[in-house]
Parts: C-alpha cells; structure tokens; sequence
C-alpha cells in the first residue's frame, strides 16, 4: 500500500500524514512538498521508515511510480499568500491535480481538500454542498476559488468519464497547532500579535463570522471519509464546525489570555466573505460518529499553548518566518 | 508586430483569423490549432505570405519566441465535444492560458474569449458581468465552465500582479458559417439534420432561451474590442446577441427551409440553462458603433445557405467528420 500526500508538510497535511502512520495496511509514505506554506518542522517529531519526504512542486513532480492512494493538498490556503502569488497558486491545485492523476494507480483513490471557498460570499446560510456558490472569478481571490472550482471539476469528471475513484472534502475555517505564524488569518494572526504584545488587529468591524474548526476534528474527519469508514461516495463533502462565530469575538476571547493586547479595527480585507457556515446534514450521514467534539475555547486554548511552547523556533527556523501581510490580512 | 492565435482554426478564431489580416500593422500571425474541433477546411481560403500553421496542442506550444499580441481560442465550445473529453479541455484552456502567458513580450496583450458559460444556469437576466453566476462546479458541465472561470482568475490575478495587459471577452451563443456539422448545438444540428431530412431534434421542450449571436457581428466586436477601438478596459465583456429566442422557435424557423423535417422532442440535456441573455450596457459603453446588426432570420438564411455548399465537403474533408452526439446534444 504506498500513500502520496502532497502538501505533506503543511498544516493540515502534517496532522494528515500522522493520522496515516496509525495505518498497520501502510507500506510506505510519500510526503511532497516544496516549503512554501509548509513547513519541515511539522514533519521533525516523525521517525517512521515508512515515510520519505520529497521537496518539490507537486507539478513539477518526478516519476515515483503509482501510488494507491493520493492525498492533495498542496495549495496555500490563506489570502495574504495566496494573493501574492496567485499563478503559483493555480499551477499548485490545477497542475498538481493533473500530475498526481497520473501517479494514480488504475482504481486508486484521489482524495482532494476542497474549500468552502467554493461558496465565495454566500447568499444561502448554511451552505448545503448542492449550493453553487458566488465567487467573483475576477477577484482577487480567485486564484484559490477558482482553481479549487477547477480541480473539484477535473475530479468529478475523471470520474464520470473515467471512472477515477475520488472523495472531495470542502473544509471550513481550520485552526490549531502547527499554523504559521505568518499565517495571516484570525486566530493565529491574534495569538501571534498577542504574544508579541501587539494591537489585535480586525479587517472591517469584525461582525463577519466563520465556523472554526479545531484541527484535530477536521482531520479525523479526514481520515474517516477517505479510508476508515467504507463509503465510496465521492463527496463534496463539507467539513467544519457548524458553530459560527465572529471574528470580532474570536478576537475578544484571544484577549482574554493577553490582556495587553488592545483590539484595533483595520480597513476590510478586499471581498472578505461576511459569513461562512457548513450544512453538516451530509457529513453526519456519510460519517457516523463523526462531529466537531473540541469545544472552540478549548481549541483556542491549545492553540495558545501550542504558539507560545513554539515561539522561540518561528524564527530560528529554517523555514523563513515571514511578519504576517497586514494590508492583505483575513480571515 | 507578431500575432499568434491559438484555436485559429476553430469557428470563431479562423474568422478572427480573417479580421487580423486585414490590419497592416501585422507582420506575421501565427495559427496555432490541433485539429481536434478546428478544421483546415475553415483556413483553406487563405493565402497570405504572414500566416503560419503550426499544428499542437496549445499546452504543448514548442518555443516560437514572443508575441506583441496573443489571442486564446482554443478550447471545444459545445458540449457534446468537451463532455467527451473534459481533462483535455481543462488542459487546453488553463494550461494553455499558462503556456501562452509565457510566449507573450512584456507589455504585449492577451486576448481571451471566455463565455457567457460561467454564469452557469443564470437566476439573474439578463446576465451583467457583475453578475458572480451559478456554476455547479461538480456538474457534467464543469469541465468547460469552471476552466473558462479559473483562466478569467489567472489572467485578473496576472494583470492585478504582473500587469498583464488583458482583454477578457465573455461570448454568448455563436452560429453562422464554419460551425463543425457535427458540432451538436441547435442552429447547426436543425440545419444538419434537415439537408438529411432528418427530424429535427430538439432537447426538453425547447422553451430554453438563448441569445443567438451571428458569427460576422461577434468577431467585429472582438475586433474592435482587442484592436480597433483604444480602450485599455480588461473585461470581462459581455458579447452576444440580446435578442433572446426559444429553441423551438429556431427549429421552426429552420424547418421553413426543410418541410419534410418533422420536429420532435428527445430528453432534457443534463443541466441545460433555462436561459441566457447578456446584458450590453457595458459593451455598447466600451464600444460605441458596435451592435448585432444581422437580424437573426437572416444569419440563419445565411448559415443554411453555408451548409448546403459546403455540405460535400463535410464527409469527404480530413477532418474526420462525426455523426452529432445526439445523448449529449445541447444548446
């Protein structure tokens, strides 16, 4: 059984590669990624002979050979990054998926994150995954709406004419442990500003709201749609905390630990979604068992503890920690 | 000045063809096309020492150096064609988009013909380019939707960072001389279908909308869009007909010409618009002068009139003339 997972290091890609080490079915494991967003010291507590780390853009990657099972998520998810550097991000989804098809061996699984970014600013709340969505395909979002759009079209069709096995998950707002600091988004942008004893700052008056996922939820929920429960529906799927809230009371409550810290309002960030909620109807039935079980202060709680038991690697480390993108910043 | 179009053998880009060898600033033009729905038929009257034909893929475009100005034609436009072959058309118009973004001097322009096709199945009419549509991004569509989506993200993402000049059309339905017998969509399948006494099939009941552009007025907007007329405005542009007509009316209005066609009805394509009409207040803002001028009875007289003396050609050409599809035929 040789698994790829591209985008490996990332954020939700290193809790992923975890989860598959727990497999006993596991031969090997193939981590790529190029290091733009992710990050080597997610892999570092890893020692299983089973994995090899590849650094490369996933388009530009070499022959392995086939694998049955193909995880991709290399994509940076965050605007500030993904605005910078909108081609790259579009030949890392688009051109990445068409590359790891063909590293797919014939009836393998391509399993692919999706976003609820799909749904753009969305006028249905809560967004069933039947909703089409309202993305500006102009915008300066798009290059990650419209190539995510993109692949989920690929897939679906790989599948209709090609009969490809595939599962397709739009993830909500994800936090936890091991974002980048320079993430750029809310619950790590006013951790790392608290730490550092900086204004918290707000895009717009923060009355936009999202559903925030613990990480460790998310990615059991991974692991159980893409190869512990036996479904071979092939999604969309959403997945995420169906509890929304504000990110001007994500704020207050960061506060809470670093009462130092003022909150300050910036100018909205350029098409900042207002809101942002899963439909969880299909979820709870394609997985049983499953739901967000970390309570959102608790989840922020770890995350606290995770940034300030990390602080001192941010910037030592080989990565190249960048000061978060504040004109660009959101949520 | 080095003029390259890609698709140039195409319906609509081998007209485009014809316009730009009426400028005199134009040293060479480059025709790029793989022959997969274009055909050297559509090129065959040309005889001007500054074309070129290079037959590839876009994607696969060999080093030809630098264009002053690049025009992207090349994708398969109706659907039973990129319904048979969705990864390919994905291919063709996002890694081409790439490939030819490459082969474009710094400063020089990027034509694009999107379609009125990402505003999807429309809750809006008639469709202004604000309008963000409603695309199923999963859907048997896909393919074709969400790569003329995400090459419109690409090339605004290029212009907002890189400062790529672009010009972004979306086109409304097209018909007149050159479309493929085989191409699957109404005015040419009624035409087809009555020079063979054939019924004349039409899918649902026929009382979906389209917007039917005639082929000499939709290039002489692309024309004046991307050359002629000095505006720097990127698009996107509505461009089409806003005379909206039923499917029915144009099997009846075809069938004057061909009494011994009967009409009849064959299932509902799978997610056929209900309708589609552009709005122009852009265009006619962007392009003072231009309209359809071509009153839609008499650009089906002319098309009939095309196909009957073209007809013999169309089994013997090298084209490889196809039977429609008629499972997945579509308006």
């Amino acid at each position: 059984m040789r698994v790829l997972v591209a985008g490996g290091a990332g954020f939700i890609g290193s809790h992923l590669v975890d989860r598959l080490l727990r497999r006993t079915d596991l031969d090997d494991l193939t981590v790529v990624d190029n290091f733009w967003t992710g990050r080597r010291a997610n892999l570092h507590h890893i020692a299983d002979p089973r994995v090899r780390i590849i650094e490369s853009d996933v388009e530009r990657l070499a022959d392995l050979g086939q694998f049955d099972e193909i995880y991709h998520l290399a994509s940076p998810a965050s605007p500030p990054w993904y605005m910078a550097e909108p081609i790259r991000t579009i030949r890392a989804n688009v051109l990445g998926a068409l590359r790891l098809l063909d590293a797919l061996r014939p009836g393998g699984l391509f399993g692919f994150t999706s976003t609820s970014e799909v749904y753009g600013d969305p006028h249905v709340t809560p967004q069933p995954e039947s909703y089409r969505g309202s993305v500006d395909c102009t915008g300066p979002r798009s290059s990650y709406d419209e190539s995510k759009r993109c692949v989920e079209a690929m897939l679906f069709e790989a599948r209709r004419v090609n009969r490809v096995r595939i599962k397709v998950v739009r993830l909500f707002n994800v936090f936890g442990p091991r974002t980048r600091p320079d993430d750029g988004r809310a619950v790590s942008n006013f951790i790392t500003q608290g730490l550092r004893k900086q204004p918290i700052t707000i895009y717009g008056d923060g009355l936009q709201t999202r559903s925030w996922g613990y990480v460790d939820d998310i990615v059991d929920g991974l692991a159980r749609f893409f190869w512990l429960q036996p479904s071979e529906y092939p999604g969309p799927l959403n997945m995420g905390n169906d509890r929304e809230i504000s990110v001007i009371d994500v704020a207050r409550y960061v506060q809470r630990s670093f009462p130092d810290s003022a909150i300050v309002h910036l100018p909205p960030a350029p098409q900042d979604p207002t809101n942002r909620r899963p439909d969880l109807t299909l979820a709870y039935r394609t997985l049983p068992g499953w739901s967000c079980a970390v309570p959102y202060e608790v989840g922020v709680d770890r995350a606290i503890a995770w940034f300030r038991a990390n602080e001192h690697s941010f910037i030592a480390d080989a990565d190249g920690y960048l000061p978060p993108a504040p004109v660009l910043g959101s949520a």
